[in-house]
This record gives structure tokens, C-alpha cells and sequence, in this order.
């Protein structure tokens, strides 16, 4: 190993598509979407003993920071960084940076805390390989072999340069998530393609060389207000929303700074039901893509997830991709390739101000 | 009107198929399947103004009795009839006639407590005419027309002979659940058939003559047992399980002695799920067939059924013929095409011994 290591976990994002499980209150990293332990639980357990625990931070909404001791009771406390409000990743990043107490060789590791990864021991073997690329000063992004040309998700792009031991590519530039027929160029591009899951490995010193040089209107606030002892809302309030992609690495790509190692373990990030099913139905190796969470039973059906956390026994009978989800005051059910609308139905109660479904 | 009436509502029946709302301790006539009233209410109020609740003897298991007092409080007690077992419907009308302390011109109408009915008064109006053509001590039964070969029903078919004044038929005989093609075969007889839904009405002499001529071994001990003041359950303990159909209304056809009243008034027997839907999607003349009972919201679906007592919101994205029931303790979803399975579930609940969900 190059030098210790920490990871930043970002418990952020909504996860509308997820409803009726994931509410404003309980966001989806903290939800039991894969059964016991919530998806936030999951990410810290996946990375020992890569990385202990003692050495993990978690950035989170301050409203959300009570689940985050819940259930992570083992952390720091002083690990747990509490946002007044979301500022998107570059914010969270920063913060995690400038409080951490870090020295500047050690490596830190950025990541969601709600993907699915079905291969941990792959996952963490690919963090390594990572780190050491990343020993030299590289800014280091994990590339998630592409299944197909997905337009949800944003694509890191090969460059030209020699693979280094550790087996990390030269990065070209980032493409935003691209329509359908740019993806599939994309794709067939000889320097490789791969999907941008967001999971980042980098000195600790070189992310704050770069923040300054290509961010300085994220850096230089947070890093004058803290020293000068001014509240974290006031600080939040003069940073812009932009994500670190677009604030670090797509210029530092273009000075040839950025690396990729390409990334092969089952990941997802369960953007919707559909999603958590098709992790859930590969997990199992379920051969009729029935896959329960929770008392289920089922009767000859076919493609169909049900999600049962509010206690009760779910009965399928004879259905074809569908989705059930079941929890103590809303049930629903959903054709699978409409798993997309439930953000419908979230706005259409949020219009008739039915918050207490929200 | 011929003479005074009186009705016998028979509020037996389990209705397995309506699982998971039905269960062993609340069956099918106590249910409120199309919402707030259970079809046992619905079936009392249904008779009146033509039959008033004072005229009204309900047979039931003794175990629902409490079920029966809370339903229908306005009920006379003496009214109520406790059968010790279940003993088909010949036994429970002959107790209820023995019983019933009227006079031998009174005109008896029988009806099950689980039915739709759609044209309430249209429904009046053909009792009124069975009560008439009862006048001369023939057998009247109601007489469904048939929408199409259903093989889950009896027969009942036209015989020869004038059509009274009042619109009845002499009956040739009864025909049990036909196989499909004697179904097709016996719907295009010229004389007529049409669905028996186990309706009757007849004077109360004429019942009991019948029974006397053709089940003596029904009325018989129930009538020595209560002179001599048995308990129900020996008396019960003797009788044969047979319907009256096949214990009175046969062999009473053979001798000329029954009439059918064509009845057209949206009937349905309410046997599954699927039935229950299609009853409620005629009586809202939903395009799409989407109708709920209970709070829902739905997104571009057809033909779907929603029931939902458990106090939940029921939300349903993009389904096509799919029947969701919500209680408190279990969801079903089934396709509406394999209505007819829920029994299996049934069947395998309780085979696992899962008393708790029958």
C-alpha cells in the first residue's frame, strides 16, 4: 500500500424514484433496500478491512446526521460532517477535506453511500489498485464496465499514454450523460469507455492542489470561513451547486491529470426499483426473476420484485415484471418498465400536499 | 300482494376465493367487498321497502351470530338462527321455516346474503312477481339470464306449459355446474335456462308439504328433535349435507311443480375477485376499468381492481388486469385472469399451518 488511507463517504441524494420506501425523512442510503442493513451500512461494512471504520468520514444533510449515529454508532463522531443545506459533491468533498485532520500523502477515497457493488472483495482490490495509481498525484476515478449504452449515467473517455502497473488509464475528458446514440459511439471508442460511478481515489494533497487551482470559488470560502470561525450556514450560502466532476475533473482531465481503473464487480446504483431488481434477481441467480425482500410468497409468476418492510405478507399470484412495494401506510405496485413514473406519483401527491406520504 | 312475506337470508358461505379479505372468522357475507356496507347489510336493505327487517329470519353459524347482532342490530332477536354446523341449505330452511312461527299462506322468499345486485328495484319487482305466481303453491325460483356458458354455475331449464300472468315458466328440470359444451347446448334450448342463483320463493305450506313429499329425512328429525326439545347440535348431527336444490327443487320439477321467474338485474354471485371487479367496473362504467374501493391513486392503468381495507394508500403504476387487495395483514396481487388460484395460496397457508392468515 502506498500510505494509510481514508474514505469520505457522501450519504446524500434523495432517491425519489424509490418511493414509497425512501422518504424526505429517510432518504435512500438509509434505507433496508437490500433487506436488513441499509444501503449506507452496507458501504462502510464493504470496506474493511480495506479501510476500518475509524478511518471513514460521512458528510451528510445535518437534519440526517440522528440516522447516521443509529446506525452507524461505531463511527467517530467527529467524523460525522453535517451540511446546513446540499450543495452537491464538490461542497461535501471539500468540507471532508479541510476538517479531516489528513496528512498530505494520505489517500482518500470518495463514495456514494447508496450503490449496490455484488462483488466486495472485488471492489476493495480495485480501491487498491486505485490507491497506488493515485501515489503519484493522479486524480483517480473508478470506470464501471458499461453493459450497454445507458443514457442515465455520465462517461469517463480514454485517452492516449502508456497503463500503469496498477492497471489505471490515462483519462481523455468526462462526457454528461450523453442521448442513446452518442452513447453507442461512445462505446466503440478503441480508448475505452466506461460509466462515471462517482467513486474517486486521490491524495489528499493533490485534491486540494486541485480544488485551488480549478475551484477556487468552493475551496476558498469554505477553507477562509472555517479559519476565520464563521457558522457552516453562512458558508453554505456563498458556495455554488456543482458537482466535482464538472468542478475538479473535467479541467484536470484536460491538463492530462486524471486517471481511470476500469471497474468490473457487479455495481449499480439502485436508481430505481427496476434497478434494485435486476441487482437483487443477479444476486440470487433467481431463474424466473422472482426476487422477494421481506414475507413474500408467489405463485407461478414471473419478473416481479416485492419489497415488503411494514410487516406483512405479500401474495403474488400469476403477474408478470412487476414491482410491490409494501411499507406501514402506502402500497405500490408497478409494471416494471414504468418504475421511471413513480417520480410522477411523488409530484402529484407533493401537488395535493399530501405530506404525510412524502 | 298475494299474502304477507318473509325472507330468509342465508348468511353461510365461505368464500375462499376472496382471500385474504375473507377469513375463517369473517366470511364472505360479512365483508364489505364493495365498501363501507358488508353484502349481508346490502341484502337487508335491498329487500325493503317490499320485506321490512322485522320480517326478516337470518340463518347463520352459530360462531357469526355475534357478527349477524353487530351488522344488523335491528334485527329481533328471535330472528336470529345459530346452526351448530354447516348442513347445506335444505336443513338451514327447513330450520328456519320450522322455526319462523308463520302462517301456512305466508309467502317465504330465500335468498343468499352474498350477492351483487345491481337493479335493486328492478330485483323488487321480480320477487313481487315469484311471490304471485307462488300464490298457487308452485315452487318459484329466479331464473339469471345467462351472459354466456359459465360452467360454475347450476342450470335451471324451461319446460313446456303457458307462461302465467305474472311472468313465470314452468321449470323441466335442474341441470348441476354443466361442463362447457352441455353449457352452450343447454343455453340455445328453445323452452330457455338460465343460471340458478339459489333464490326462491314459495308459500310456507308449500315448502313444507314438499319437504315432507321429498326430503323426509331433512324435516323429519328437525321436527321431532325440536318438539322434543333436543339440542340443534344432536338434531344436526343427524342430517344429510344436501342442497335444497337437490333435496326439494329436483324431484319437485319431475312433478311439474316449479316456476322460473326471468330475472335480468345485473347479478353476480361475487365468487372471486375477478367477479367482484367486473360487478364494479359495470356499476361505475369505468372506460378503463380501473375502480377502487378505498384510498388509491393510479397512473395509466386498465383493469384494475383496488381494495383496499387496511387503511393504506394503494398506488398503481402501468398494470394491465391485475387485482390488488390490501388488509392489514397481508397484500394480495394477482393477475385477474388466475383469480380462480387464490385457493391454492389458501390451501398452502394452511397446509404450513399459518393460522394467523386463514
Amino acid at each position: 500500500m502506498a500510505s494509510d488511507m481514508y474514505a469520505v463517504v457522501l450519504a446524500g441524494g434523495g432517491g425519489t424514484r424509490l418511493w414509497p420506501l425512501s422518504r424526505r425523512a429517510r432518504p435512500k442510503p438509509f434505507l433496508p433496500l437490500l433487506g436488513a442493513e441499509s444501503l449506507f451500512q452496507l458501504t462502510l461494512r464493504r470496506l474493511v478491512p480495506l479501510i476500518q471504520t475509524e478511518d471513514t468520514i460521512v458528510v451528510a444533510e445535518q437534519g440526517h446526521l440522528p440516522l447516521v449515529s443509529e446506525q452507524a454508532p461505531e463511527l467517530l463522531s467527529r467524523h460525522l460532517v453535517g451540511e446546513p443545506v446540499g450543495r452537491n459533491t464538490a461542497a461535501a468533498i471539500a468540507l471532508a477535506a479541510l476538517t479531516s485532520q489528513r496528512g498530505p500523502e494520505e489517500v482518500m477515497i470518495v463514495l456514494p453511500a447508496d450503490h449496490f457493488i455484488a462483488d466486495e472483495a472485488g471492489f476493495r482490490s480495485v480501491l487498491s489498485a486505485a490507491a497506488n495509481a493515485a501515489g503519484d498525484g493522479s486524480l483517480v476515478t473508478l470506470g464501471i464496465n458499461a453493459t450497454g449504452p445507458e443514457t442515465g449515467y455520465g462517461y469517463i473517455v480514454g485517452g492516449e499514454g502508456a497503463v500503469s502497473e496498477h492497471g489505471a488509464r490515462h483519462v481523455d475528458r468526462f462526457v454528461e450523460k450523453p442521448p442513446r446514440e452518442r452513447a453507442t459511439k461512445l462505446l466503440a471508442d478503441p480508448r475505452g469507455a466506461w460509466w462515471n460511478a462517482g467513486i474517486f481515489v486521490w491524495r489528499h494533497d493533490a485534491l486540494i492542489d486541485g480544488l485551488e487551482r480549478h475551484a477556487p470559488a468552493i475551496i476558498g470560502p469554505i477553507k477562509r470561513g472555517l479559519e476565520a470561525g464563521q457558522s457552516l450556514r453562512s458558508i453554505y450560502e456563498m458556495l455554488p451547486d456543482v458537482s466535482i466532476d464538472r468542478a475538479l475533473l473535467e479541467p484536470a482531465s484536460l491538463e492530462g491529470a486524471v486517471r481511470v481503473v476500469p471497474t468490473d464487480v457487479g455495481w449499480s446504483d439502485l436508481g430505481s426499483w427496476d434497478a434494485l431488481h435486476r441487482a437483487l434477481a443477479g444476486r440470487s441467480g433467481s431463474l424466473d426473476g422472482v426476487v422477494a425482500v421481506g414475507r413474500a410468497e408467489d405463485l407461478s409468476s414471473q419478473g416481479v420484485l416485492t419489497h415488503s418492510s411494514g410487516g406483512r405478507l405479500v401474495v403474488t399470484v400469476g403477474l408478470r415484471d412487476t414491482i410491490v412495494v409494501d411499507t406501514p401506510d402506502v402500497v405500490l405496485i408497478c409494471a416494471s418498465d414504468r418504475a421511471q413514473d413513480v417520480r410522477a406519483i411523488v409530484d402529484r401527491l407533493a401537488e395535493a400536499k399530501e405530506t404525510d406520504y412524502l
